[in-house]
């Protein structure tokens, strides 16, 4: 299942994520939802996940896969290979949707994404139930990797692999529950911790807002790297997960750990907590708000990736993929100045006024010379060979200024090649507008001693046939000027 | 209490981490701990603490306090005005620890770190009552924002502000919990899911593994930067908070959530969780899992910072406050090049070789022409009334390489200044060592028109000054030079 047809059945918030995820990543996704309001906001969720996959990554993305709109469940699963149902928490409910589906369609995986049933109560009635999982993700289903995948009794295991390996090929991460057990197990907490925020807010100890503090501020920037147990591990010290367990286990026979029935969630409760939400939060709007966490998100995910981590290890490979397949041939005609950048103008590479920063421009030209030294030769085996170039030297002509969102490309023109030297020009566009141009002298450097050397006989030689070919070319107006001497 | 005399009673893992927040925003620390391998113990954690700081922040730092340690509790706390207790969790040697300070302390704040005890019953038996509090911090307590402060029924409400802002002036975001409550806040939630996680391992559902990834890859990601309430509230939908709950709140009465009495935590189970934790994290000593864990935290902590949200606020203000306190008036002398830099190499400027990028080289002289507009007048408020300089023309030599980690610094000198026009000419030093040199050509623009405009008298006359000043001094050794005209 590369790019294939997927369904998708209700478009609520989890129902709309889906069909936002599966579309940007390359699938035609057919909808069905009665509400008359689905198209309007799966187009709102669309658009943010949009916005958020542009800061995301700058890796190249697939043409989106066309979003459908049917008037029948019917209608919407013909010819899919994979229908993520995503309709209310009852079974009643969910079972008729599955009848629906059926008649229609008897090949695809049915993905439910249910966060209570287990798998082989809803397989209950099925003619095919061995191609029924449940999938569960978490909100917003486009940027969270996770996703849980748990099968039940009468699941196919080859089903259950498919649905892997096409979950990883949205960029999650699937993690596969590998015993039935209701509300799987990221729920299990969501649900234990929202026990004891009630409590806290009925009984007065605590508000909505200090609640949140308490997680954010505390523990929950922990929790996004490294869960539960190995942040308890380093906090045993030395002595590890033994001696954390020693110290801390006792608190489970204190007597506060027996506040654990379950508060009754009465009109008082719900005005309660609503109220305090909204003196909390109600100064942003829902999506407001959403932009926010998901611009979050983003940063803890691409902070992750830096460090090569938990969840940024997951964008990390979804990047790589995406590389890989975008990947473009060497050009054939290099007589001409070559294409070595194409990318939109990521948020965080802008200022206050949404303008590039001047810094970016250096780092737009430092990657079109790092595409130009691949494309003669000077690639990663190269560089670990221990022979690179080295910039000594850089003359940059601001001309016009680029914004978040924009896709920019540069070009680059060889004005010298030969020996230890490279001097490169190049042109930074947006369309057919100049930007800015770059002239770089760089020099062949050996890494071990940190002195220039001769390049290798085959970069030697390509870089060379560049040179010459572009010998012919104009001398670019900007080259061989210093800072201030005009045209 | 700007610089004061601090203690801390016990140099354990929080003990430590308090020793190390301290000590690090200038505070004396006076330790005492009976463990012969505290003081070793305690450099490990300082030394991971002052890694982890170099990296969070370029704001100029305060000198470190002394760390010294002594043979008694009377000792320590000789003359210090806040004493924190950071023994293991039993009441009676917290009793213990209080008389022995109240021999030798009358005036100090006692700030406990118990994650359990309600202060009220800490402060039994206390001459001074009024002056303990609960302090309660979270690992790496040099790292994390949250520290929960709790008062006691004796305790004076003054000392309880005093905590607060002694508190967040080292950079953490004190949570005052206004109403008693064992285990106050933010540790009923991790012992909920502790809880839960005991019966998922126990009944092997999950792995600690699966259990840890179950968290970080999904909702942690969401709490790290909102919580629980405010997250629930977007996954409501347009409808909110209200609708969050109606769809949810039933779940609290299915059979999954009754499982909620306590597992007994006996040896088959600790040797469980254990053996699965050392096959997780085992492959990794708990020094590598603690700098792992910092370096996340100081990228989860930048990317919220970055976008004005949660944690990153914090350490927002707490940069302002360091840059306030850190801020050098105006240089007397200004016929000299004007120092308009001083900074680290943070290790996100260097390459996998640790060698600064070559787009910093630009950023760097970007701020050091920062620095220079601020000095001639045109400063945040000047930018915001409409007028600004742009960059149109850069020239960077390269000259030598600079290192994470290592003390750079830029001096400028003004080579053209009249008119709409300022040529700046910068240099990048490491002491005494030249590494790079930036010319630069900016032009004073009309932020509404974006056209080139005259600048404000006010700054045209300081520009003009420093301008006539340097016009003295001789040209510099690379300026008005093209890329690869030579000297």
């Amino acid at each position: 299942m590369s790019a294939s047809t997927v369904a998708v059945i209700g478009g609520g918030v989890v129902g709309g994520g889906w069909v936002a995820r599966l579309s940007l990543n390359g699938h035609a996704v057919r909808v069905h939802d009665p509400d008359p309001q689905a198209e309007r906001k799966i187009g709102e969720i669309c658009a943010l996940a949009r916005r958020a996959y542009a800061k995301l990554t700058l890796a190249p993305q697939p043409e989106p896969g066309a979003i459908t709109f049917h008037p029948s469940i019917g209608a919407a699963v013909r010819g899919a290979d994979w229908i993520v149902e995503a309709v209310p928490e009852r079974l009643d409910l969910k079972r008729m949707v599955y009848a629906s589906i059926e008649i229609e369609n008897q090949g695809g995986i049915i993905a439910s994404t249910t966060s209570g049933f287990r798998p082989s109560d809803l397989q209950d009635g099925l003619q095919n139930p061995e191609r029924l999982i449940v999938a569960h993700p978490f909100v917003p289903v486009y940027l969270v990797p996770l996703v849980e995948v748990v099968a039940g009794e009468k699941t196919d295991p080859a089903a259950v692999e498919t649905a892997k390996r096409f979950l990883s090929g949205l960029g999650m991460y699937p993690l596969h529950v590998k015993k039935e057990i209701d509300a799987f197990i990221a729920d299990r907490f969501l649900e234990a911790v929202w026990r004891e925020a009630l409590w806290l807010i009925r009984d007065g100890y605590a508000t909505t807002e200090e609640v949140d503090e308490a997680i954010r501020m505390g523990f929950g920037l922990r929790w996004a790297q490294m869960g539960l147990f190995e942040g308890y591990r380093i906090a045993g010290g030395e002595a590890g997960m033994r001696h954390f367990i020693a110290q801390f286990g006792p608190a489970l026979q204190w007597p506060w750990t027996r506040l654990t029935d379950v508060p009754e969630l009465d009109e008082t409760l719900i005005e309660l907590i609503a109220g305090q939400s909204d003196a909390q939060s109600g100064h942003l709007g829902i999506r407001e708000l959403e932009a926010k966490r998901d611009d979050n998100l983003v940063a803890i995910l691409q902070a992750l990736k830096v460090n090569d981590w938990g969840a940024g290890r997951v964008l990390a490979a979804h990047e790589k993929r995406l590389f890989d397949l975008g990947a473009k041939p060497p050009p054939d005609d290099i007589s001409q100045p070559v294409e070595t950048l194409r990318l939109r103008v990521p948020p965080d590479w802008t200022d206050y006024n949404n303008h590039m920063n001047e810094a970016r421009y250096l780092q737009a030209f430092a990657d079109a010379t790092d595409a130009l030294m691949r494309l003669i030769g000077c690639d990663a085996d190269y560089i670990a060979a221990g022979g690179s170039y080295f910039t000594v030297e850089t003359h940059i002509r601001h001309l016009d200024e680029a914004r978040a969102g924009e896709e920019i490309h540069a070009t680059t023109q060889v004005l010298e090649g030969a020996g230890k030297k490279m001097r490169l020009f190049h042109r930074l566009w947006r369309g057919a507008d100049l930007l800015a141009t770059g002239e770089h002298m760089l020099i062949h450097v050996s890494l071990k001693t940190r002195a220039a050397s001769a390049p290798g006989a085959l970069v030697a030689e390509k870089l060379a046939e560049i040179a010459a070919l572009h010998a012919g070319l104009p001398v670019p107006d900007g080259a061989g000027r210093a800072v201030g001497m005009g045209r």
